[in-house]
């Protein structure tokens, strides 16, 4: 079971650092460039929830995730043609579902544990393990970053936090299935969104034309 | 006393978020991106401001403000039409003001009750309290930040912070005093800000011709 | 020798600040903004790399550096015209290279004698503590970041992180060495990069027209 998590743990960290690389090659990027925006998108997350914690960041226990974050974005811009095949790049997109299914319910457990901010703080802490990377990323790439496109991303995400928060909550007693539940619920969602192309639905954002009204 | 900056500091919550919602609602933005924007705004420059101090962020001990911040966001998204009349946006502009005079002399307080930096550091952590939050909201958003922006923002929030210093290093016993004195005076000088229009003059800035020439 | 790196890291405080400070001015940026600029972009890299390290932020202990880059801010900013004719830039741009050649190998020696995620942390950590503020300041401006410009900037930081953390394990013993070594070889290479207008080569890069077929 530790071993299932752990091989996801690597899968998603290499998701997170070649999808970056794929993101920010349209604009003429170098491999330095490649390797801190992999590296930053790989770990920023994690890092801004254990800030937040008060506690040692997680890769300075383990660099592993450093190793393997900065060795997935030297190959993908190196093998960028390869990488960027549409197969690949499906193959990349699955396994990132299964990096912020992962992280986003390891970050609210981490939180959880500490009994930090019960139940509303482990929630946030999930979504930004989850999600705080691809902000960093794409604020530094200058690009409208992932919350204000249409893609379902950050909703089954935060869909995921919330049912672990409300879980945990009425039942604290079986953490480990509940967490179980959660990731799969994420992982599920986020790939049917990226299998049917789904995107926010209409009822659920104010339109240009509300806001301007 | 106590309970009137506990509703200072909620009516100052209520500001920020809904005021980050009504700016990001042209964009065209989902419900899950209002709250968090919302959250951000809120509670961002507070955050940044205990990670520097070492200390644990402040919604840790008490999540009611992660509550109200979440609260603030969707009500504003779902009552957007109503929420961005002009008198509603009017006086939650002067809810803003509040928000800013007290949470950046709060952050100054802290800081300067620790004997962080003296007496530097708490003006300036003082000014990322109360701005911190806005500045991370627009880096997300992809716009012109607000030091950036020609009104009359940023500088009451920092005149205030510099007198605080000043005060507090010249007479250093009466301190509630001089909070009281340094928060009227950024709440007077923001709300004449907002209420004449003021911008920032043009001596107090290197105009394009001047850097270009 | 103490009192030459002091000497050093007071020159690139002041040259952080005043290049900052330079790059905004096209934009029209009124005086509290240009403070605010020069005082992220020194110092911010260092406050990273402390967060991240578990340390108290460098200048709660000595708040020298915040008053130099405030001075520094504030006289490039009045005397712009001055500040801003090519002789003097070029003085700035090589005090820079000073200031980079130094914040990275202390940044790096700084997580090498806590034991921080040998050997790959302290190379990581180098590299934010020389270009974190400059990133800051990009990502506040809104303009492509410095990751993303052809010149040579953070290539030498990084080779000469990168050089720190293979000597340091390298060989161990002679970390005073390897520290001044390293910190010249950063000077020089950024200094010929900025004296021939050095610029990434292209098989470094991914072009637009790889990237796009």
């Amino acid at each position: 079971m530790n071993e299932l998590s752990q091989a996801a743990a690597m899968a998603g960290t290499v998701a997170f650092a070649a999808t970056a690389v794929i993101a920010m090659a349209p604009r003429g990027i170098d491999l330095l460039t490649a390797m801190v925006m992999g590296l930053l998108t790989a770990i920023g997350g994690g890092t801004v929830r254990d800030l937040i914690l008060g506690q040692p960041v997680f890769w300075s226990k383990d660099i592993s995730y450093l190793w393997i974050s900065l060795l997935a974005s030297i190959i993908t811009f190196w093998g960028y043609r390869l990488m960027s095949r549409r197969r690949v790049v499906a193959l990349l997109l699955y396994l990132d579902a299964v990096g912020i299914a992962l992280f986003a319910i390891q970050g609210a457990a981490k939180a959880w544990s500490l009994g930090f901010g019960l139940p509303l703080a482990p929630i946030l802490l999930g979504i930004i393990t989850a999600i705080g990377g691809g902000l960093i990323r794409d604020m530094l790439a200058g690009r409208d970053n992932l919350l204000m496109r249409r893609e379902l991303y950050a909703i089954p995400v935060s869909a995921g936090c919330v049912a672990y928060g409300v879980l945990m909550t009425a039942t604290p007693g079986s953490q480990n299935l509940i967490a179980l539940l959660c990731m799969a619920f994420i992982f599920l969602f986020r790939a049917g969104a990226i299998r049917w192309k789904l995107e926010v639905p209409d009822w659920f954002r104010l339109s240009d034309n509300q806001s301007h009204g």
